[in-house]
């Protein structure tokens, strides 16, 4: 019998199961390095351990994203080793931060299961939590995929679908312990905009682009430990292009969307993640945001705001991101809804 | 005259002489990140400090191969600036686990040279030791590789061809002091699969592929420190390509075989080594293992396990080695006979 | 209006007045692996904790043009995001080393405004500053650049040019404190030539060569949070070529140079630069030296030599300059002039 890891299949999940993942992983000041190197990261909370002091932090933590890629790199071996397709993302929060020398798990329980009507595969819901050395959960987050079925004929379980709702509410956002804006340096951050100079419906061109190179998107995925055959790979698929993980879009355009939305510092929340297009080595990336709300919190001086964050290819990121059959226009990479935390 | 560094000719070698190679090197988390970004590594006891703690050791040490890489990239101007081929490794052990900020250097003694039978050229055969700050060997091996000699014309020396043991003896094998494997956790490492479970023989296709980048081998190579033009200068050759480092191969190949062997935690031995063929970008890199022997250690849990890892080229890694006529495939990039730990 | 930035205009400077760059950048242990990937660096002083201890220094310090390029990243976005050109470099000098840890930040005063006399641009020269987490100095440097007006209509200054010197003074630099190459280890440094050896006038060709991929260029330039969209967006030129920092060029040419100037342990002024031409992707780059001066100082053992360092593009690294017309042969790509401290 074959000791390699064949992956799950659509009949291998129950409901409820938890899935312990593979692998824990210290992150530290190495892995903080290279996701500068990776991304045109600048936001000054991730970027100076006096800036992060200054706002009531002990130090810089990783980068929120990170944090994201490193438990969701866990998961693949598990969750999307015969992923079709990645459908989604809801309800993710982060709950503390990690801080350099912190070792990350990950763990994923089975919150819904449906078959699709063509009996080939089925749509796999998972709350995926990560832990660091201590068992405090850092983040979690739900995702769903469509994975493969070993056997067409094979019965399809009850149907159970999570109700998901659309978006974290404020109340529930999480600001980290001690954070405060009080005494913030707008100079120093990079922009003097403030969380009441967004306007609802407000919509920012971040203007710069990053051509992808595949070394660098293999670089950033492996440091993830993210395993999935298709981005490695070149002989994979028909066309040997490699495709790009959609969390690299998702890092390289939160960078780039620096350029307008500097000061908004910290991710608290994933609302909910589109990945619209595959992505692929030689594309220029570009983004956009347009504010979706805004809320209050408790923190000093801490406001919150809600950004959708989309990723495009090509010379232009005008800020169109549906064709009249109302699917994503062929040039949209990610659709991207989040929380952020911003100076008042 | 000329004030850089010509390599050494064949003439330049003594027997029994040390060279004190150049360049110590402080490792610590940045070089354990990039390894974890050059290649898919994921052995749990290198990838998480809490892992290795519950086996025993004060946290994770850097990557076994990361040491390797190290001092023998110090060893390259002294050894092999000149030299027309890495014939061979033997006798290799890893003595002390290397931790994060200590600081490696190399020494070699010439312990064989024999001048080939054309005048053009010699063997020359060094033990290299890689030592710590405190003057600890961290690891042996012998190497021997074919030098251009300075002049046709000048006189032989008497040939002296060290009498080198096919592979380390199980009972020479160095356990980390305080590794026990008593308390494995199989969920974490990511495989069920124990020492017991691998019979002599037994081959395993470990399935993942990785196609190579000139990125991504210039940068591990440089930092290893090795400075052999060939891996960074495309125009060296006549053809343009950059020949890869073979540790950059071995390094992938090992790392691959995690998906089938994730619990061969640590390499204690490495009894034989040859570059079969020349890798360059754009390669697609894949990897099997067959079970050579199995042996006890005195330590909790502990067993020893003998592997070949062969690492391949192209669209299968169907576990073929050598032609009717004796000699490696086309596709077969690597041979490498080594001794690792595992759970009992 | 938008939130995006959109560099300044020529008009935007104002004699005498400072600009508080933004986002200070904590650099660790990551930074100086990255540096040793990117970079065939290799000067001992640089590479082991233990060569610097016994050179009286705490360790090893992150590398001097790392500091360089890591306080250069910053004054982008303010002083060269409309820059039509890199135009020189004067006065700059290391004060103090940076250690893994430090957090840095960086000012620029406008020193000098000319408007050209067509009415389009104007030079604009500043003294840029980097400053550590305890507000010590740690190098500063004049540079000007280029600047495209916002309208050509507008109204020019009073020029006002300041006046540089062409070389640091030997008095004038600064050994960091506590350093000694009294105990100074050739062997383990990798070259036995002194301060003593090198004659003015002395030509060093180091011989090896590095061909630049786009991968490589972008994560370094990326790391120092450099944002100029030359470098990363293929997009941006006619010709969909990525413009290499000019950066990354220095830190290549002065790695390189350690075959030949092993013991030019560590650069602690900059006396001139010239980006002679664009280096691009797949570049092959080498480097050549000429000794300018020599100098001693106040540190025992340690002496200063002044440097020509000369990048070029191409099979060759002759010691060609300029053409019969005094302007840079084309396969010249960085024209420096620097100070470094060597043993005696």
């Amino acid at each position: 019998m074959t000791k390699t890891n064949p992956g799950r299949f659509f009949e291998d999940y129950i409901l409820g199961q938890t899935l312990r993942h593979a692998v824990p992983r210290t992150v530290a000041e190495g892995e903080r390095a290279l996701y500068h190197a990776l991304y045109p990261a600048r936001h000054a909370l991730y970027s100076s351990d006096e800036f992060a002091i200054s706002c009531g932090l002990d130090g810089s933590p990783l980068d929120d994203l990170l944090a994201f890629h490193t438990v969701f790199g866990k998961t693949v071996p598990d969750i999307s080793l015969n992923a079709i397709a990645n459908l989604g993302y809801a309800q993710g929060r982060w709950l503390r931060p990690v801080w350099p020398g912190d070792t990350l798990r990950a763990e994923s329980q089975v919150i819904g299961l449906r078959a699709t009507s063509n009996g080939q595969a089925g749509v796999v819901w998972v709350r995926t939590t990560g832990l660091n050395q201590v068992d405090e959960v850092v983040l979690d987050y739900v995702r769903w995929v469509m994975v493969r079925k070993r056997a067409p004929a094979s019965p399809a379980p009850d149907p159970v679908v999570p109700d998901l709702a659309p978006a974290v509410l404020a109340e529930d956002l999480i600001v980290p312990e001690g954070l405060s804006f009080d005494a913030y340096d707008f100079d120093l951050a990079g922009e003097p905009h403030r969380w009441g100079d967004y306007a609802i419906g407000e919509v920012i061109d971040h203007v710069d682009g990053v051509t992808i190179t595949e070394a660098e998107h293999m670089l950033a995925t492996r440091l993830w430990q993210n395993t999935a055959k298709v981005h490695f790979d070149a002989t994979h698929r028909p066309d040997g292009r490699r495709l790009i993980y959609g969390g690299h879009v998702i890092s390289l355009a939160r960078a780039l969307s620096f350029n307008g939305l500097a000061n908004a510092q910290m991710i608290v929340a994933l609302n909910a993640g589109a990945h619209a297009n595959p992505c692929f080595a030689g594309d220029t990336v570009r983004a956009w945001s347009e504010v979706l709300d805004r809320a209050d919190t408790q923190a000093p001086g801490v406001g919150a705001i809600r950004l959708r964050l989309v990723a495009t290819r090509g010379d232009s990121a005008a800020a169109a991101l549906r064709g009249p059959d109302g699917t994503y226009l062929p040039e949209v990479l990610l659709d991207l809804d989040y929380w952020a935390l911003m100076p008042l």
